[in-house]
């Protein structure tokens, strides 16, 4: 299932690349017109840099999987395997109000699917798992979607702030997630 | 082998994000063009999603394979590599009667390519071997043919009908293929 | 350097799906236009999966690599790589004189890559190793490089006579190599 | 994290076929609008080449990994994804001197990427590590940075010295590195 999920976001990663369209003309100036299609590529980037780094290590941790964990783990893929049709309207289109919004969507479904998929997983393993000690409250999991759901608000008001948003928690999450890399330094030592 | 089919699993999958086109203007209702794009996406992505997960399961219960058994596989990839092409065609045109149809017959391939893999595997591995008993009878593997021709054959009626048909046998393919599963666990647990 | 490329051609051979444009209209006749491109299709599948299968099985005996080994390698996939490309303007072109004999020279210069590769792993392996006793006289690589020199030579004449060599040179190749096959199977049971 | 990084690679060589237009016309001649774009794709395919072989001697050699290690990862596979946008932009305008620079800043931006990703690693295995003494001084590392500095600016007198530039560097790492080789034959013979 590991291979299979990296594969996928792997070539998420990727396919957003040809999101990217050449530029028409041979000068610098011809490159603005990509800045915000890059920009955006770049923040979609780290997103799915940071799914594939918290998901690798609660993979790590996670010793039984069935059917439900399966099917967990393909809702979270449908929902980053939106992140490329997203970046592109919001990058096509300079940030504008309603693809903001819905590049917000997209952040949150994956969001949740990324919470339902670790519910899923923890329940699995029980209470007493290495898995639910190290997540332990998961106060950044249940901070996102409402901090998400505020950036979509906001983008009726303005779309910067959304971006805004967007970028906030990126960076929450930019810091990868020493719990679960104590909890495998410690198991690995054992 | 194994690594191999995931692999081009995980790109099919991804690769029909690429027949989601960016839509045009920068109104939710500019969304509407897309809904039908993005509905059949959901089904074509619970297929190939349903193919992944018992391919898996298969093949972790498969000992010995053979030149046989890689082009038996091989051609149940290609079948499953025509589903983004039926996708887009069917999606562009909301659903259309000769698309449904097209769409249709994609399923009904990939549905006996994976039916003549799953018995080139079986008798590789002998009549008592656990993957033999583990499958049975296999009345869904012989029933999803018949359901996919009739809705062939609706679609000529009334597209909705064929669309019922196909949504049907995902829905009765989503549960996963408990037998394999329960094999499974019990070869671990030897 | 197997998974990697593994990874390449499963990549390659579904990036080729997205050679297939979706139809224009909705009726049965509009699948006329992309029959040349469907046939191109399923003869380059067929291509790449005997380079897979047989890749695969001479990597299984292959015991060291080196740098040399690596870039032989990286030389295969180049000329694998432009196989999409080719199968394009082939398809979309019907079987035009000029893109059947470039779809050849591709051909050519993968089995000629292909020739190369075996050549420097079999050096690495030495002389009295399983995969060159395996491999012995090799009359299939040896003959492979003259059908499709003829093949390009003749689709000046006519286009058919070249695609019916290459699909000769295909039908040739499609019975998996039983000579690695069977020096893998002495192999696992030593 | 090899195995991920295997895959963006992999997909990366891929996905830059698709900027390989098929050609209009069905005449040789046809072909001479692709032959920039496929010179550039022969450079970066080399390119990445040459990055994978060396990533994956590192790795090798590495033992230990982390959370920064991670992240320095995904910093070079960013600049990596950006090949296809460059290879593009410059093949598609024949050289022009702007894509030319731009070409080398991607470069740049990757090798700079690189030497920081495997001064992280070093970092983590320890100044007396197999890795840190292998790579010793590094002299291809630090010399490239300013071989392609050197190939952005020449690029504004004559474009045709930023390709040189360009190539100049490829071939010094075409060899692979054999300092890490030797190392990885020792630790294995140990």
């Amino acid at each position: 299932m590991e291979a299979f999920s990296d594969g996928v976001i792997a070539i998420l990663i990727t396919v957003m690349v040809l999101e990217l369209h050449v530029p028409r003309g041979t000068h610098w100036s011809d490159l603005h017109q990509s800045v915000p299609t890059l920009l955006t590529y770049v923040l979609s980037f780290v997103y799915l840099g940071i799914y594939w780094n918290n998901h690798h290590h609660m993979l790590m941790l996670t010793e039984r999987i069935g059917g439900l964990v399966l099917w967990a783990n393909l809702h979270l893929l449908f929902w980053l395997s939106l992140v490329p049709f997203a970046t592109g309207w919001m990058g096509e289109n300079h940030f504008a109000k309603v693809p903001a919004s819905a590049y917000g969507i997209v952040l949150l479904g994956a969001a949740l699917a990324y919470y339902m998929l670790q519910t899923t997983i923890v329940r699995k393993q029980g209470p007493d798992s290495t898995l639910a000690t190290a997540i332990g409250r998961d106060l950044k999991g249940k901070a996102s979607p409402v901090l998400y759901i505020t950036g979509i608000a906001l983008a009726v008001v303005n779309r910067w702030l959304a971006i805004a948003m967007y970028v906030v928690v990126a960076l929450l999450w930019l810091i990868p997630d020493r719990r679960l890399e104590r909890a495998i330094a410690a198991v690995s030592t054992d």
